[in-house]
């Protein structure tokens, strides 16, 4: 067998939504005993399938999960490739109006974890991320903040961000940045049935200038003044509601 | 001098929320050097009040905030009181048509400190939390996570909640709940002018059924379902935006 790259997915939310969605790529499971008692199914299937699955000691857990937040269980799975878009993909995600999200260099990959969960409560079903190192990558600690929402969307990697989003309005999509100052449009005046992408920027710079030029609508949240700006995740997730939510 | 509780506030952001709103409560500063040299103005002043300042090395500094979140700069403060509100306060607060907020048994210190920071974004000027163990109280890690956001409110901590909230709508406060679940009311059919306050319930519970029954309007965030829920800070967020936002 070859050996490929594994994740560490902590918590029962994140192990059950794998579980659901892929129970085949679940090399190896570890908890402890209340959680256990919890997931007699699953466990019954390692055993089938000759896998490795063991209750072990709070202390052991932590070890093999590398942090304290381990909720219980940890799952060694395959890490997800992250895919690049070929073409007729945009034009296709357009006409089923797929919501999108573009995280341009988000760095904090607990920050990925928490718009990724957002996301995957509005319906969200593609994340795209630039191929730069700074961008954070679904690891260990994004899937566990994500609380399952990893497992509800594909993370896409293309080779070229700014030609996919100009291919993306092309098809037809609104591209809503999310734009540190000056922007003025409102969300509610898009034309109802459009698809839509909204675009995140990193938490210390915002959106590239490259990628705020591609906008075709610019929205900026208004603040009271007495703290400087909102968490990404947070400002993603009142964007997301004002453009999905109700 | 009588020794008073004291707090750890990390982080260039809170800490110049802190001194820019209460420098005499700033009892000691501790920085890197880099931090040092934009902090020309407090260490001035504090060299003028015989207060303890030093630049550090990062591991000491580690040592001194407890974490390695620490920013570049630690200032040891007084701990703020949780004031308890006095006869009146709710109808002034009325009248002024003050944003509210009402978080019962949040647990998470993370938590409390994010749902501050968008609080404070969004113009929030009275937290109020019961008195109950479980209910995470502002501490380090909550100062942190707020970015100065718990500069710019204040955190009350009544005797009798029900009794405080039922003045508050005696008041004229529209008294706006995030429910788990059944929640139909909308924010929009609230009549302008009328001061609201938002009430969130704990991570894993939400709110108390006694909290619930008070609540003038219940509002549920409808979700794709492919998530079991929104984090507190994230759903927080997006009832405010409804509320305050635009």
């Amino acid at each position: 067998m070859k050996s490929k790259a594994t994740l560490n997915l902590c918590g029962l939310a994140a192990v059950s939504a794998r579980w659901a969605r892929d129970p085949d790529s679940v090399q190896r499971l570890f908890f402890d005993y209340a959680t256990g008692r919890k997931i007699g199914a699953m466990t019954k299937a390692m055993a089938q399938a000759r896998k490795v699955y063991r209750c072990v000691e709070p202390a052991e857990l932590e070890k093999i999960a590398g942090s304290v937040h381990h909720g219980g269980i940890v799952a060694v799975v395959d890490a997800p490739r992250l895919a690049s878009p070929v073409r007729g993909d945009p034009e296709r995600w357009a006409r089923e109006r797929v919501p999108v999200l573009v995280l341009d260099r988000i760095g904090n990959a607990h920050n990925l974890g928490a718009v990724a969960r957002t996301a995957a409560f509005f319906g969200v079903k593609h994340i795209i991320i630039p191929d730069t190192p700074e961008a954070a990558k679904p690891n260990d600690a994004a899937f566990r903040v994500a609380e399952g929402g990893l497992e509800a969307l594909t993370v896409w990697q293309p080779r070229n961000l700014v030609a996919l989003l100009r291919d993306m309005e092309a098809a037809g999509y609104e591209l809503v940045g999310a734009a540190t100052r000056d922007g003025r449009d409102r969300v509610s005046e898009i034309e109802p049935g459009k698809p839509v992408a909204i675009l995140l920027g990193n938490e210390e710079h915002g959106l590239s200038p490259e990628l705020d030029a591609l906008c075709t609508r610019r929205v900026t949240l208004a603040g009271s003044g007495a703290v400087e700006s909102l968490n990404v995740s947070v400002a993603g997730a009142i964007l997301m509601d004002r453009v999905w939510g109700r």
